[in-house]
């Protein structure tokens, strides 16, 4: 999995900030842009975070280019509907020679990674040969296993990020989206950090879990 | 492929023309749901979608139920947000010898198909014996292929599902989701005529083509 | 205010009980319709409600008629973003004679009532004679205030529904929008009880206050 | 009406190029960020207007504070649910010596200008008197008129904006919206030229009318 982050709001902590203020002040936002300091946008923000106004925070927004991850993982990043992605197309691109992801569970256990690389060993040559054999493309994917890997360009305003956190960055979301989660909210708050400050799984955030009482084995007490 | 209408708003088209009626009519709505006679909200909604006026169209929601249909189909299909899903999970259940889609291109060339079945078989071998091995449901799927067929729960409002016939009856829209929306439309069209009257790819209810140029050889004076 | 649940998805619990058994179940959802109990449905849907799994719960739409409230409240409602509107035109109606919402607080006082008539008496009277002298209506509204009644068709998903009345019917929101929120969850619950079992503030539904401690005055321990 | 242009993303063109280049291209999109000229760029994203392919469009937004506009026209603005706003509330400030807008057709005719001008004198003294009783603001403001000029931060994509501008470039639309649109393309354009080339109402992008036959008066040949 490679995930980088692109293009972001410029400024984006001042931007949010200034957006909050504008709703309850007497000046105009341009001016909010220029007069905080770094330490009361910093302040702000974690009032806000607290609060939960997350509306501000739609102004801002992250692009992310993931690559190296499997069509699985891609299939439940796109239902989340509050983003924009341009993906790699399987329709149209010659997939020969595709490389794939292998599961940690598959990668530990040497007689299932045996499995694992041969039928997909069978597959890769099964596609090959449908294209040899006249079938379009949009016809020989169909060979193609939830293994073989994607690229995807994603977009997400911050508002939408810290739900995609709060979900994914949980102990019982799917490994590979939850390694994603992972490397978006590092890159995020780097490049950040006053939005996401407080963000991730709810246990964190708010000591609450409702997947079930804390069934991932964290004590309640976080 | 199964595509019920498993439910819809009742008395769409007359709820719609309502809501059309109520932003320019002194009378409040509940009267217009009483008043308007059939040929009345026939005529009104002729005229909305003529002129695109699509936004009371949105009141009137539809579900459908689909199942056998490919992995490779639902993936384009979630990409379509305004729109709710709710979709069998390969995460949690069992797959073991799950059923396929076999694209027309495929079954009609007797080589293909026969490299089609053979590698259709090793991943659902491979599949099982990684469940034998331990390996979490999970992590197995990753062998799924595209072809595997999927259960899907979709609800589009009436303007979303114009949106989704001008783009997927289209000629250049991928064989599978075409057939899709094909049936889709139909089943719409016989629970709310006066909704899709005018419904299709833009050629068939503008005259026009974005595609570029009417390039699947249709002519450009339908 | 006046407020008439006028259309809803048919059936709607069992609707969504059969979508979220799709997700984990062998059976296809046409036969989760006829098989469900109603104990069975509501006992499942209570479950979901607990664990905030909401996703199944946007297959089910209710349609609201709102009229007699004023546009101060409307111009709030509508920043709701995932819900459809149809509302009354101050751009092309003729508003002579409006009638307007009084706040309580107003209403109590005797000395601010007469000071709001007066006012309001003053408001229809301009708008009257900027018609008269030919401005037309999409301007003379200029002068309607936000007291100004106005009608509008409203309709949310189930999810949607219960993001608006966690905002809306909480203490710390407008008492206009706070008494629809009210009338739309006795309506909606009355058609669909095992839907909005739990709805509400937070602090109902949860036990947690997001507006800073419980600063309404609520105990926290409800 | 004064907007300004305070945030976008960087060099936004290069980003929905590089964007629309990951569905159908071998190299990473990291690689195209650098490789593509501003000239391949200028020419493929004027190939994606044509054709009106605006998903990639998403990936870029714009970020207006706009003042000095009427509640008449954020009313209308925010009814746009692609977007994040941010708006000053009448609700938690003093409104106090309020400035308006006056329609010019209002401004224009000497005797409409007298009547409006002294109904808002009326409702100025009304609010301040309501206040000085002790009225709360947010029930004081069921006086102002639509005319008080209100304070907003918006963000759209680019996809998002290119809707606005079909709708609300239109001579059709309402004259201060319309204004507002105007100035958000030129200043949209300025930044990112290539995004913005094609747009506006559907006459002037495609020579089609939706509204009823350039019932507008301009003729259908533009």
């Amino acid at each position: 999995m490679k995930v980088i982050l692109i293009s972001h709001t410029p400024d984006a902590e001042r931007l949010v900030a200034a957006a909050a203020r504008l709703c309850y002040a007497e000046a105009p936002p341009e001016d909010f842009l220029a007069a905080l300091t770094d330490e009361e946008i910093r302040e702000f923000l974690g009032h806000l975070l607290r609060v939960e106004h997350f509306s501000p925070f739609e102004h801002a927004s992250f692009t992310f280019a993931v690559s190296n991850v499997s069509r699985a993982l891609t299939h439940e990043l796109v239902r989340h509907r509050i983003a924009s992605y341009s993906q790699r197309s399987q329709r149209h691109l010659n997939e020969s020679g595709f490389a794939s992801v292998t599961p940690p569970s598959i990668a530990e256990n040497p007689e299932a990674s045996r499995v694992f690389a041969d039928a997909l060993e069978t597959l890769e040559q099964g596609y090959a040969e449908l294209l040899r054999l006249g079938v379009p493309r949009e016809d020989a994917r169909f060979l193609l296993p939830n293994a073989c890997v994607s690229r995807i360009l994603v977009t997400m305003n911050a508002r939408s990020l810290h739900n995609f956190f709060a979900l994914r960055c949980c102990a019982r979301a799917q490994w590979e989206i939850r390694e994603l989660a992972r490397q978006m909210l590092a890159l995020a708050r780097e490049a950040a950090p006053g939005l996401f400050l407080l963000a991730g799984p709810p246990c964190e955030t708010h000591g609450v879990c409702h997947e079930g009482k804390f069934s991932c084995g964290r004590l309640g007490e976080v």
